[in-house]
């Protein structure tokens, strides 16, 4: 039952009122690949890179299991890269720069190895390339989690809805379920959301937590209250790693399973805050995640009669 | 072991994006008293109003086991009335107008029979009148939690941080948090102000929940998502009522009994911002409580090994 991660492998450089990187290695697949690679042995990966990029990176991330057959390798260009900046409150940033190089004309090619995929995580893309990735893929996958933004919802709604209405699982932000389903409400905005194609709607709300929405229940994981949050960057990539990667190993989408998954996915998140970029997730330990996940049971547990 | 409320009982103005009321009554000693009410057979309040307020809601309070032998009646002078406009993402408001009226030279005293207070609530008010009313009590009682917000950081800090020396659990938002502390982390502001005297803290951060914090326990209860908020006002203190109150019920200030209550507390004030003012408190049934206390349980619960 193979999990693929399709979203981009890219520089960010990033400024918080913590500090300020140069150009490090992020994008939302490497997040994703690396945050599932605690909880399955293997995965595949879809993106594409420059020749700039780094070898020891790529070389961790196969060490960790991923399959990087799926990854162009463009000779002579350069790979996707993004700065941003974040206010003192770090809710927002600002973009500074997007340099979409690689990204710009990327087709994804599914390798022929790639077809036993079970566990598909759609991470922010063009919603082109995401359905183009649906499109190569002989049989349907036990489960598809979409990741997407604001930004394709204003420039690209129509495909978007169209790949919308193909997934299981739709993970957006408060801001993005508001204006997807121009509803105030969340509980108002995740009938509406589902009545588009998934059977499941992820609302993430950064600091505030997560709320998962199917059919007519409910379940709310907070994030954990940090210390010092030092740079979100990845945080929701992060999430969904953990979310999908907890699905696959434990082969069961059913309701009860996926709050598991959410509160799994909200511990893996809680760690990428705590450095910049990829850094935590790796020198992060499975009695770490444990002990973690260990802190969302007592921070949301109680008995009443 | 009786509950005393102070705080404000008043006129409030209100104008939603769901529709504006005329004068209606509210204030932090109404909300507080009416939700505790749901768990205590008898409480007794400290306030004061001027004589044009409506008799058939004081009778309604009485009814309730609303002890109002310590309310003023100034003749001649009017009650406190506020009046304020909500923005669309009903999280800020915009004060119109404020009426001091008879809160301007307010001087509580307490009435003999409050002598046995053994929980007392203080509701938002100036920390010069919540002085006065620790001041007035022949014995300490066993919980004394306080309410209070910005405006008093910004004009009476000194006398505001007297206050806050006294009492065993404050209440404040994240913002109001993060002023007293000079911290942005909430998990750092937490340990600062507990060191200013509060064994407990709890901070309320509206539709996003709220966090009790005691030593190095935290613990997190979501508000309740729902399909429709048509009036915030009084959540915050209906919040306290139903605390204060289930602690009062219980006699038992532990923290595993403390983190019910503010689930008790939660569940109230979803409530209060179904309806406009006190109205949806005016017709609640202990059977509605507990199916809503419910739902909090099942939005929260998960297992995992």
């Amino acid at each position: 039952m193979s999990l693929l991660s399709v979203g981009t492998v890219a520089f960010d450089e990033i400024e918080t009122p913590f500090g300020k990187t140069g150009k490090i290695v992020g994008g939302a697949a490497s997040y994703i690949s690396l945050s599932a690679s605690f909880f399955v042995k293997q995965s595949n990966i879809v993106s594409v890179i420059g020749d700039d990029f780094p070898i020891d990176f790529l070389e961790g991330m196969k060490d960790r299991g991923v399959n990087l057959d799926g990854l162009q390798i463009k000779k002579g260009e350069n790979s996707f890269h993004w700065s941003g900046k974040y206010h003192y409150d770090m809710n927002s940033r600002d973009t500074l720069e997007t340099n979409l190089n690689v990204l710009a004309d990327f087709d994804p090619v599914l390798p022929e190895s790639y077809n036993d995929c079970q566990f598909l995580m759609l991470g922010n893309l063009s919603p082109d390339v995401q359905m183009r990735v649906i499109e190569q893929l002989e049989n349907r996958p036990k489960l598809v989690v979409l990741d997407t933004m604001n930004f394709w919802m204003d420039i690209a709604m129509d495909k978007l809805l169209e790949v919308i209405s193909k997934v299981d699982v739709l993970t957006i932000n408060d801001e993005e379920a508001r204006q997807l389903s121009g509803e105030y409400s969340l509980v108002a905005a995740s009938r509406k959301i589902m009545n588009m194609g998934p059977k499941y709607l992820i609302i993430k709300k950064g600091e505030h937590g997560a709320l998962l929405f199917n059919e007519d229940k409910m379940f709310f994981a907070p994030a954990l209250p940090l210390e010092e949050v030092k740079d979100p960057t990845g945080a929701g990539d992060t999430f969904a790693g953990g979310f999908i990667g907890h699905l696959a190993k434990t082969k069961d989408i059913s309701f009860e399973n996926m709050k598991r998954a959410v509160v799994v996915g909200s511990a893996m998140a809680s760690f990428t805050c705590e450095a910049f970029g990829t850094e935590r997730l790796l020198t992060l330990t499975k009695a770490e995640i444990n002990q973690r996940i260990k802190k969302f049971v007592d921070l949301v547990h109680f008995n009443i009669d």
